[in-house]
């Protein structure tokens, strides 16, 4: 199985209004509820792609409990550890008009050194399983910002290919721990190496101690420095819609191709169809499948010249 | 006892955040939940003033478990119908800064006839010990249009003294079935009668069957058009503010003085003196205890003549 590790899960609300005014009042017309946090978008990606795939981190208070049933009926394994505090809502605020979006995030809970024991407990229990490992997402309060290294030090002492997609100092200290994998963001990239540029800024991101490094560089796809060369993946065209939840397809393609030992380029493909598909689709954070499907086939993988 | 309904009860968010920004991601900094509806508000306020108070309506869901357990720890009874569907929840998106507040409320279950027929068997159990009731808010999807006219004739067949808060069709059906008060603002007052000026629609709306008419007219205070003559509210001087939850207080001051047997005079100066204290509070729909003690004393109340 896959192993996803979201710390700060969340509630996802979806409301759609006529169009967000500051200050007004506001029917809200639509509401949608789902699990939320980027490993469970994940998850669901990776299940959808027919992996078998368990979901952990913290889940606590009446949100905790709706956002397990709304797991309970996917094809994932919740291994949530129980927090005292509440898991977080996040609102996202839709014009129906333009689908432009607003989000409002709360902190989430604040996890105790008796929850983190027990999380730490139940990762290594699911480690000895896992054929690789996501970690995904922000901390929580109450986690130590080292937090991302200590379990990447933990899957590479399992002998389990890690993935981190975090960012700010979670992101700098968990690259030192030397993860197999890090998809960061342009901004991410950015904000870590102080470049601007994106193949000085993954490369430079590398060295940090990644072993390798896909950066997401939205409509220009992906862009990655491994240790088998470096390659850039690019959709066929641009595609308008969403981008929520872009970067967690990426990344279930990213894992679910490593796991099967698919070749770079193969997994770069996998990964940039179902982010594009996931634009694509209506609905946040789906992905359209019979599109994914085309986009495979059409995607562009390019090696460039190994430089420096 | 006082009986307060509240047929679209909710799960009242408070989010502040530095300023809100349409399109833009928001860390919300803190959140506040709250049990609302203008009928949770009402009783509230009763509560505090030492009344024996009773809410009904419908909750459900998990926003509803949440709804319920906020409500426990107060001194109000907890005489809430189950509904399948969720209590909805209203997000109040404060801006730091400058106080201005986004307000953005889901639209709440679907009630089922077997939930209003569950509804209106309690509702006449709790009519039974009650000395007044209270009708506020909007109606949920799923109730007929005419069902407060139908709760102001139960009231009255029961000989309960009964105030009817809300707005629309529902207000307008409402008045015609002759309920004992009812509290509309500048709004809703011309939305009902097409006037615009406060004595003359506020004297069409007693026409229509109410037996009096207690207009709020935001910091000009309240208009009273009554089988006993007419006067105007006003508090000692303006009082910046947040104004969530002055119209509910004001209600609650209207009540609790009618079941004490207070003349015209002295139930405008006591809802009047706690709409102020609720804007000068700094919690939303609050209100501080001593400010008004202090108001109650300088309220001014002025009979108007009795022309028409």
């Amino acid at each position: 199985m896959i192993l996803t590790v979201t710390l700060n899960t969340a509630l996802d609300l979806t409301y759609t209004v006529p169009a967000l005014v500051p200050h007004a009042t506001h029917r809200v017309t639509d509401v949608v509820e789902r699990p939320g946090g980027k490993g469970v978008n994940v998850a669901r990606v990776l299940a959808a792609l027919g992996h078998e795939t368990v979901v952990t981190g913290f889940a606590g208070g009446p949100t905790g409990e709706v956002l397990r049933g709304l797991l309970a009926p996917l094809p994932v394994r919740d291994a949530l550890v129980p927090s005292a505090g509440a898991t977080r809502r996040t609102v996202a605020v839709v014009d129906s008009a333009s689908g432009d979006t607003t989000q409002l995030n709360e902190p989430g809970p604040v996890i105790t050194p008796a929850e983190w024991a027990a999380f730490l407990s139940v990762y290594a229990e699911l480690l000895d399983g896992a054929r690789a490992v996501a970690l995904c997402g922000s901390l929580p309060r109450g986690v130590h910002v080292g937090a991302y290294a200590e379990l990447v030090r933990r899957a590479r002492a399992a002998g389990v290919p890690v993935l981190l997609d975090t960012s700010g100092e979670p992101l700098r200290r968990g690259i030192a721990a030397r993860p197999d994998l890090v998809k960061p963001n342009a901004d991410e990239l950015a904000a870590l190496t102080g470049a601007r540029e994106p193949l000085r800024a993954t490369r430079d991101a590398r060295r940090r101690g990644a072993h390798a490094v896909v950066a997401s560089l939205g409509a220009e796809g992906l862009l990655a420095v491994t240790p088998d060369g470096t390659w850039q993946a690019a959709p066929p065209a641009r595609v308008a819609g969403n981008p929520t939840g872009a970067g967690d397809s990426a990344v279930a393609g990213l894992l679910s191709a490593l796991v099967e030992g698919a070749p770079w380029p193969e997994r770069l493909a996998r990964a940039t169809a179902l982010a594009t598909a996931t634009v694509h689709a209506r609905a946040a954070g789906e992905f359209d499948a019979d599109r994914y499907g085309e986009l495979l086939e059409r995607v562009s993988v390019r090696e460039l010249a190994t430089a420096a």
